[in-house]
């Protein structure tokens, strides 16, 4: 049927990368809940012959406390399988010599525990959340107005996210906000980001071609994987909009109503 | 001298519009300081035959209070002669039949007291200083998200303002923000929008080639006045910073330290 004719690749594939939020569960309160058939989703990909890796550009946490929090909620998945942007930030922060100035959430903090942050020479944002404060941003914003050559790093450029009461707004907005104040063009760390994804492929030691990243963002994991050789599916849980099927820039090669229907098409597929 | 060669232009002046803050005073605590020698070189100004009149994007205060203010440092103003966005904004969305949301200083809220503002079909953006908080500006995004023609308005489009202590964060960053988030494009109502300098010009009566600007922000000031056929001085002071003297997209008709200096150069040529 046309609705999922994006099947048609899933003979040649040989791994699946999923976004967590809004893919696996729906943030909030208490930590979230996980999104009707996910857990037993996640599952029957790993009994498949289909390598699977998680890329997500939550930065409210350190792996493992994320991981932790998925693992009580029920799902199968390890540390090594996750790919947040915080630790691939403070590599790079390393590699180049960079102090940060932090607007991040506190629970992430400790991702940053090695890295030198005396006398700034940058400025770090992630999902800081109710920490984006006017005093705050203003903080970051002396920062980078102060350095020659300032240098802004986003932990992506999601517009909003959906917790259970509502839509929240996410760091790309932040990013925006100070890129304007400070005429600087920042270098975002996570999805959408090809370098980003480019880091998934080569641990799971696969080409673009043969790896489906599933997600509900549909300009973030979809376009970002797409840009870099892969086909993108969007689900229609988390931040999903019908709008979305409509999109100027942006268009998934298939849409399903959740993670659950979409593994079920890729393993009926597979099977046939 | 090369230095001042846009006092050529002086002698066919029929009219001066002066930006307040960081050309008339610093703001800061306490309501700020006069900056060293503008309260004589209004006084002049008012004394000599060319008409005067302020443009500001203020929008931390009600015209009245704002005026009051500038008149107890010793400022000669009034009510009739200064031109904010608060009450521009009123009349458009009275205008236009639009209940707005919000998100503004507390003290600039009675401008709009006369306005609808229940079950909101747009938002309405100031300089909200703390008040630009997450769970503010999440307040604002929801109501834009959730309408089906999101209604934008944004009092100026500043990016940042110095105050005694230091470059405070200006309404158009959050702007950027709410415009990234929402995908809308804000109508701005303040510099450096040419409808609203029109409104200055009208009330002068007045070309736009018998009238300079004169401001301290290179973009919303100068910029904003010379696409409206205006000249436009830039003065040292303020939120001035050497960079602007070599910036990519405007180049200020002239420099001046400050706006003594430009009063002073202005009569003097005047009279030659």
């Amino acid at each position: 049927m046309a609705e999922h004719k994006w099947t048609g690749c899933v003979k040649s594939l040989k791994g699946v990368i999923l976004d967590m939020c809004g893919v696996l569960y729906d943030s909030g309160e208490g930590g979230g809940v996980p999104i009707s058939g996910s857990i037993e989703a996640v599952k029957r990909l790993k009994e498949s012959d289909l390598q699977l890796r998680f890329c997500t550009n939550e930065t409210q946490a350190t792996r493992e406390k994320f991981v932790s929090k998925l693992q009580r909620m029920g799902f199968e998945l390890s540390v090594s399988e996750v790919f947040p942007p915080a630790p691939a930030v403070a590599a790079i922060l390393k590699e180049r010599g960079l102090r940060p100035h932090l607007l991040v959430h506190d629970d992430v903090m400790p991702e940053f525990d090695n890295v030198d942050k005396t006398n700034p020479n940058c400025v770090v944002i992630g999902d800081a959340a109710e920490k984006f404060s006017y005093k705050n941003l203003n903080d970051a914003f002396q920062v980078l107005i102060g350095l020659e050559k300032p240098v802004l790093f986003s932990m992506g450029k999601g517009r909003y996210y959906k917790e259970t009461d509502g839509l929240k707004l996410d760091v790309g907005v932040y990013m925006k906000a100070l890129e304007y104040a400070s005429e600087v063009e920042a270098e975002v760390v996570g999805k959408p980001s090809s370098m980003f994804f480019q880091t998934v492929l080569n641990d799971m030691g696969l080409q673009p071609h043969e790896v489906l990243m599933i997600g509900d963002d549909l300009v973030n994991d979809v376009g970002g994987a797409q840009q870099c050789g892969m086909k993108g599916l969007q689900v229609r849980t988390g931040k999903y909009r019908p709008s979305d099927e409509r999109h100027a820039s942006v268009t998934a090669d298939g849409y399903v109503d959740n993670l659950a229907t979409a593994v079920d098409l890729i393993l009926k597929n597979r099977a046939q």
